[in-house]
């Protein structure tokens, strides 16, 4: 039996989406900010080459075309426009709608996470977001190569049915019920990738690469635990899994940002020469904040947030992180036991 | 206050560390089997170009000079040579001696972690055995680069003391009480390397490949835990840091042996053509053979198994992993209550 399923906006990975979402017979609308997308649309994406989405795919020229009546509605925007993407849709959803989530974001200055976000746009929909989550490239998913991703809601049976409308046989989703988790490992992820970067443009070589990685892992699970989360959710595809794809394909844009930092260029100059939107660089502050406020070590974190936003020297950064005391590998998970988890 | 360190025998990994192990000004002594070796020893290896080892570090003829008087004596030979080493080794050490072992294997047929094997040789010292693991290249540490590594045992004492004597400002070592995760991990992820190696020879992706990497960290830890390990173990630098390391570096062994499964060679073929040793081939039939026994899944390692013992097909092989039911992403790890742990 098919669903309805809405998904806005239909950027890249929006796009890339309606491929699982359309093969089991649901049928998918889109929606784009851009008066008259519909005309010229050629069922793909500039982004995506050769894409051609099958017919259950319809693009849709008015918001309320796509929303209305939709079991699941994905939505899609960067950090920056989910409120306001929320306050959009809020008016056509059905009382009974499941929001999908596919934002990697903390929301700057209120530290909220993107679950949270929409709970204070959609309240009567609050307990009915699915984060959406994976180490999942666009261009892949959009060509069928195999794909394993996460739906987390701690209501399960709502994580099922969104398992339940997306999966195939390339596209794998496990269900999890960690919501706060999979959203802070898909944000924080990107600060590490960051750090990452830096390393490899000091050519410090594999084994910093490597132990940057796991050490990083370490303190997402430590904020994580202090916020609810299970530390083992950042083991899983949301966390490590994202994070091993963001940290060794040169295409990501937060490694790439720390490969120029660690080169010698900021931050600043990086994002003036390429035009991008590096999420990890807000995000570095969002999370250092939080840490301090949450009272959570997180070592490799404030290196970077020193790096990016006080001009402490890469290389002093990297020194700093390996003087420190003599550490136990595990206890350092469990040691702060936070306010709220 | 200097310890007095034996590493043997002086591979390329053991010579490698005796670079952080003579930095803190302990005398390191080293043994190769090979007679005559320290007439034309040049402080260095063969395969670690440019390494000139200090003053400190001697080069012993006899084994009984190296191990004779050792505070802590590091076992580097491959799995095949540890029970052999302990045997000439068990005769020169001193009762207080600490046993420190770098080897990564399970032992075919009896399917013994390292330091069962150790215990079983070297009873009097069975409670005396720290594991050193991590994602440690030989010629980054022999090169003075950043790394990081953990040495293991459930006595913390003797794990601290490993980690005073070869902790410096380059090399950063963190202890574990968790010396069977950390065997196992070792060991475990060369399994899961050559999967990897295998799925990027099918070319089937970048999301493919972290997914596969953190599944098969899953099913480490499933084991793991049944084995009485503790689940985060795997989440750390001996296993999801070795992991990344060893499935991003070409040069891994492991990863190239998948790579020429994965583009239509046989296991046998790649050994025979290369003459390498690929560890992880043994470990995948030990690996397998144990979660039989002990009633763990291992989907990847079933399937890395089936295609190097039974002929199945790497492209059947992957595409059954993607077919598998419906599952939930952290209840997995928990699910099988095992009966040790």
């Amino acid at each position: 039996m098919g669903l309805r399923i809405a998904i806005l906006p239909a950027g890249t990975w929006g796009t890339a989406l309606a491929v699982p979402a359309a093969a089991g017979g649901n049928v998918v609308r889109l929606w784009r900010r851009t008066p008259g997308w519909t005309e010229r649309w050629d069922r793909g994406h500039p982004a995506l080459p050769g894409l051609r989405l099958p017919g259950n795919v319809e693009a849709c020229e008015r918001l309320e075309d796509a929303v209305a009546g939709a079991d699941l509605v994905v939505l899609s925007p960067a950090g920056a426009g989910l409120r306001a993407t929320c306050r959009l849709v809020g008016p056509h959803l059905r009382a009974d709608a499941v929001i999908v989530t596919v934002t990697k974001s903390i929301e700057p200055e209120t530290h909220l996470l993107v679950h949270q976000v929409v709970g204070e746009e959609l309240p009567a929909h609050r307990d009915r977001v699915v984060a959406l989550s994976g180490p999942n490239f666009a261009h892949e998913v959009a060509a069928g190569l195999p794909t394993g991703t996460v739906a987390a809601c701690p209501d399960l049976e709502l994580a099922d049915r969104v398992q339940a409308a997306l999966m195939t046989d390339r596209f794998r989703v496990y269900t999890n019920p960690d919501l706060t988790g999979v959203e802070l490992a898909g944000a924080l992820k990107n600060v590490i990738a960051l750090g990452v970067g830096i390393a490899d443009g000091l050519q410090m070589g594999d084994n910093a690469r490597a132990a940057l990685i796991s050490r990083g892992l370490v303190e997402m699970a430590r904020i994580g635990r202090t916020m609810g989360a299970n530390p083992l959710t950042f083991a899983g595809l949301s966390g490590l899994g994202d994070l091993v794809l963001t940290c060794t394909v040169d295409s990501s844009r937060n490694r790439r940002a720390g490969l120029a930092i660690g080169r010698g260029k900021s931050a600043a100059q990086f994002v003036a020469e390429t035009g991008l939107t590096v999420e990890g660089i807000a995000t570095t502050r969002a999370a250092w904040q939080l840490a301090q406020k949450l009272g959570v070590r997180m070592p490799i974190t404030e290196a970077i947030y020193r790096v990016l936003y006080e001009g402490l020297p890469p290389l002093e950064a990297m020194a700093r992180l390996m003087a420190r005391p003599r550490a136990h590998e595990l206890e350092e998970v469990a040691e702060v036991e936070g306010p709220i988890g």
